[in-house]
Order: C-alpha cells, then sequence, then structure tokens
C-alpha cells in the first residue's frame, strides 16, 4: 500500500500543472514544499488566496466560472484603482470576492489526513474536511472561513460610489493579510506536528527535507505502529479549541472534532 | 460496534438541544428527520439557512462571534425595511452575511460518511468534507459554497445607499431561494440513496421510519457487506460531477473525489 501511494505520488507530482496560472503560488511555495517533503502527503491543488472581480451574468443569481468573465485577479493586495479600472469594463453583475488559502492534500494513510486536518483546523481553517474515495483514496482539504462577496453592479451599472470601492480594498487587503497570517501559522504548526513524527524515527532524514523541491518525492523511512500512535497523540494534542454554535445542536460543544468543523460565526 | 453507535445517539437526540434557537429549523426538520430515521445516521447540529446583519467591534478584521452584537437574524426571506432598521442600531462595523445550510452527521461507518458526502456533494453541497475523530467518531460535515458577505457600515456610519440595499435584500432572498432547493435535492439524492440502501435489505422497516421524530432512534436491521457494496455503489454512481480549478493542480481532473470538494468558483 506504501508503494502504491510512493508511485502516485511520483506520477501525480510529475504531472502537468493543469492550473490556468501553471504553478504553485508564491506566498505557499514553503508549504506545498513541505508537504511534498513527507513521504505520507502530496498536494493536488493549492491557492494561496486571491482577490478577483467576476462580471457575472446579468441577472443570474450566482456567478459560476462558465457564464463569467474575470475583470480582475491578485494573490496579492490591490489598489482602489485595480478595482475600479476592472469595474468599468463591467457589462454584466460584478462580484468582488476575497477567496481565501485553500489546499488539497492526497494522504497515504487516514491517520496521516487526520493529522494535517487538526493542524489545519488549529490553525484556523475550520472549513477543513477529509474526503475519502471509493478506492480508499483519502484527500485532506484545507478550507478556511474567511471570505467576503460583494456584488457590485448590475448588467453592467455601478451600485456604489467610489468611497465604497475605496473601503472595501482595504477590507479585502486586510483580510489577505489574515489569510497569509493563518497560513504561516499553518506552516508553523505543520513543521512541528511533522518534526515530532520525524523524531519518533531514529534515522529519519530530518527537517533538510524540507528545502526539496515540491516535485521530488524522498523515500525516507518511515516508523510503522509507533509513528501512528504519535499521529494521534498530535491529534488528540491539537484537537481541542474550537467552539459550536448551529441552530439546532446536540451537545456539539461536547464533542471536539466536530466543533472543529463548524463554521457559522467566522 | 454498532451497539455503541446506537448509544450514542440515542444519548445524542436525548441530550438538550444547546443552540440559542433550540430547535430544528422548520425548513429542514424532514431532512433532520430522514436522517435520524437511519440507524447508521444521526444529526448533531444544523441550520437551513439564514441572513444575519453583524455589528462588529468598529476596526476588526472579521466579525467574530465574541465582539459582535446580532442586528438581524432570518431563516427566510427578509425586506429592505428589515436590514434599514437593523443597520439603524449599528455602532461599529455592520456586515450582511447569507449563511447556507449547514449539517453535521455523525456516521456509524466510514462508507456510511462516504455515502452521505457523495450525495451532499452532488447536490451542490461543495464545500461538505468529513472529520474522523481520535475515538474514530465519524462525522460527515453538509457544506456550500454559495455565501454572502458585504460590509454595509464603518463605525455606525453607513457606506451605501438604500437602493444598494434594496439590491441587496434581492440578492440575499435569492440566495435563500437558491439554498432552499439544493436543500430540496439534497433531501430527494438521500432519499433515493437511503432507498435503495433498504432494498437490499429484505426485512428492512422500510421508508416509514422517515415518518418517526427525529428523536426517535429505530433499531431496524441492516445488512452487513452486502449492504456496505450498495453503499459504495451509490459512491461510485454519486462521485464524479464536479470540476477542479485550483491556482496549482496536479491533475486533480482526474481525480472526482478530490474534484467534488473544490470550492474555488461558486
Amino acid at each position: 500500500m506504501d508503494r502504491t501511494f510512493s508511485r502516485i505520488k511520483t506520477q501525480s507530482l510529475n504531472r502537468l500543472d493543469l492550473s490556468k496560472k501553471g504553478s504553485v503560488d508564491e506566498d505557499i511555495e514553503h508549504v506545498v514544499s513541505l508537504l511534498n517533503s513527507c513521504e505520507q502527503f502530496f498536494t493536488t491543488s493549492s491557492c494561496s488566496g486571491r482577490i478577483i472581480l467576476i462580471d457575472g451574468a446579468a441577472g443570474s443569481s450566482d456567478a459560476h466560472k462558465q457564464n463569467c468573465v474575470w475583470l480582475f485577479v491578485s494573490h496579492q493586495k490591490c489598489t482602489c484603482d485595480d478595482l475600479m479600472s476592472g469595474l468599468s469594463r463591467s457589462c454584466g453583475d460584478a462580484v468582488l470576492k476575497f477567496e481565501p488559502f485553500v489546499l488539497h492534500v492526497q494522504c497515504r494513510r487516514l491517520e496521516d489526513a487526520q493529522l494535517l486536518h487538526s493542524v489545519a483546523v488549529n490553525s484556523g481553517f475550520r472549513n477543513s474536511g477529509l474526503t475519502v474515495g471509493k478506492t480508499g483514496k483519502i484527500v485532506s482539504a484545507v478550507r478556511s472561513t474567511h471570505g467576503l462577496e460583494v456584488p457590485l453592479s448590475r448588467h453592467g451599472k455601478l451600485l456604489v460610489d467610489e468611497d465604497y470601492i475605496q473601503f472595501l480594498t482595504q477590507t479585502a487587503n486586510q483580510k489577505m493579510e489574515e489569510n497569509l497570517r493563518r497560513v504561516q501559522r499553518f506552516f508553523q504548526n505543520l513543521q512541528s506536528a511533522v518534526l515530532a513524527e520525524r523524531q519518533q524515527i531514529p534515522d529519519s532524514p530530518g527537517t533538510q527535507e524540507h528545502q526539496d523541491s515540491q516535485h521530488t518525492h524522498k523515500k525516507g523511512r518511515r516508523g510503522g505502529q509507533g509513528t501512528n500512535k504519535q499521529n494521534q497523540l498530535n491529534v488528540y494534542k491539537l484537537g481541542h479549541q474550537h467552539e459550536t454554535d448551529g441552530c439546532h445542536d446536540y451537545g456539539a460543544s461536547s464533542l471536539p472534532e466536530l466543533d472543529d468543523c463548524l463554521d457559522l460565526f467566522t
């Protein structure tokens, strides 16, 4: 099973990057590199976070990729002029969105995914969750609740004044800053968790792996049961910090793993 | 293990509802009831979807429960007057949010959670995901990407005009409608999946269970391996409809289960 995962990882990382951009976003290269240096993980898609201005089909209640034009996209902070010039090209219903960091990581074992999930949730990414595929493929998705979605034009006509766009620019940029703080927290928590795991292995390749390219899959040996126990210890340690606030809630506050993925308030 | 799950389910459903509202939202009572009529599931928290106006601490970049006042909350459509009167009481940074349907369901086995996850994703709830706890507790979270988050006042001062609030009211109400359509799709897909599973069991209690209160846990017998196979068949059938669009993407489009939880564009 480990050999199979290793083969799939190598194939996946050697495959062409299918995204529009075709490469990993600068601000998360270190995160992707760290994950891909661990034999139990590999990343399959990611976005560092972005400010986007989409011109949706006039009248459609939702901006879908199929029927919308991108007026502006930035993975860095933006200026009011960026947004105003994008909006000047709107002929449909323009919407400003801040889309936070998102990451999908294929994991070798369920306990690897649990560890990553705990690190994600405890770094503030409370919409994170696992997907277990029909073939047993395990993917841990790291997602945030930290968004912004503001309709700005209707049939190409701007609905707000420039002062408001200026205010939104600041708000979106603040969210970008907070997003990168969370990414950094995630990176540090991940480093600690990975290090704690590697310290269980006498002849571990150690953290120099982290310097390697995200496309390199190291064959560092990994402990068996002992390491899994350590994973679980980390999961225990990390899994108890969030609150719940469902509209209907049967004692969820006493269910830490559940609380961890609630997203009604942030 | 089944007996343990059954005991935990009974305890959980008999526990006091800890939410502010203290009851299940009207629009999803049938969903919660159906899930709780299945011995392999029970709901632990839910919200049918709501329009909320929150007054955050002035200057804070994020509206957290701890330091914000609720100016308005509705699980139904709202009027422009509702929002204007809420905004008139703002003395901080008011933000209008549409928060879609969210549901947390504890599942007996991983394949039960996979089935529910596939039903959720294929009903349009693309931010859904599983959490597997340290004790092996499996929770399937049903989450949508379908939101709205619009800053409206700064230090109590309104930043937009009433026409814009009128437009936002329509937008939020449209999202509420679309949200309820998705909830209905989820309910119908879940019914089909549950029925398909029950048809594997000759002496299944059948769908009349669905009429029972969400607080009642029926002891209907359930098939073993055969039923699990059927679960998996449903997972296969349901798991191949969404596209991927990460900024960095190693062939994720060839990974259906992963595609299912991408949320960068909707």
